[in-house]
């Protein structure tokens, strides 16, 4: 996956100082990083007969979109607190000073859907545990999680395998 | 495009009494009706070069990052204020009371880029003006805007065109 790693920007100092961002935008930006970090992504769940794709906002709206059309199935958005019209459900998780929420529609998806939830990075995994959360609340199956980027160091990818639901990605970054 | 109307919510007096808000997530999360929508969208562009999609958040993503991976072309996220890393150009506009502000990369598009627009809804088209001008000027060509829906009594679609740039939509609804 060398030349997805390379499509990826740091940016140090961001958000605060000691943080070394990973920018994917510039992957998105590049026709073919982009189509082939979305082939990648999906490759992992060849015959897993996916419903549905769980996107986390906001990049991995963009990703799952990809992700959803390339699978030719439905996209669910998994939204910041006060965001969806409709109904929800909601889930907290904690931060590293104090918490946020996320929330899904109530019927985002259906009780018999396998979804595939999609997000650019992951790190502690508290955002993809609190998706996981609510898409079982929601009765859905969470057949797995797939990320471009995982920080291996802050072990989101354990955290989330440690609660049944596979993980895939495409770069690891370590020493974060 | 009877389906793809079908498929749209309608949630009476929200976000304020007296707004019919049309929400696409029950589009999207239908596979048949999401791909339809992301053809659909296509097809009025067909032959006409396009480098990149523009997508703007939060649910311009979605269908932005959908409309990229079929077109095989790269995606550029045009994010409210504070929230892209690296260096941008931000473009101010009116709303109902007040004002609000979106971004671009400096370096989302390049000089020679032919670039459409997506996201899900054109209303007064303020939105949409503001992210012509950041895409201008980037250096962009802004070649169309595409949309799922247009509220025509709002005059967004028109107020796009007069800018030099053809709008499509798949779905109108009047009496706004």
């Amino acid at each position: 996956m060398d030349f997805i790693r390379d499509a990826i920007r740091t940016i140090p100092d961001y958000p605060k100082k000691g943080i070394q961002f990973r920018d994917v935008t510039t992957l998105l930006k590049d026709a073919r990083a982009f189509r082939a970090a979305v082939d990648q992504m999906v490759m992992p769940w060849a015959g897993a007969k996916i419903d549905k794709v769980a996107g986390i906002e906001a990049r991995g709206f963009i990703l799952g979109g990809a992700v959803a059309h390339q699978l030719s199935v439905g996209f669910t958005p998994i939204r910041k607190k006060g965001k969806l019209p409709h109904r929800t459900l909601i889930e907290e998780y904690e931060l590293e000073y104090g918490s946020d929420a996320i929330e899904i529609h109530v019927d985002g998806v259906d009780e018999t859907d396998r979804v595939l939830i999609v997000d650019d990075l992951i790190a502690t995994g508290g955002t993809a545990e609190a998706a996981i959360n609510l898409l079982r609340r929601a009765g859905a199956d969470v057949v797995g999680a797939t990320f471009v980027i995982d920080l291996p160091d802050l072990g989101g990818a354990k955290r989330i395998e440690e609660m049944g639901v596979p993980v895939a990605s495409l770069v690891a970054f370590e020493g974060e």
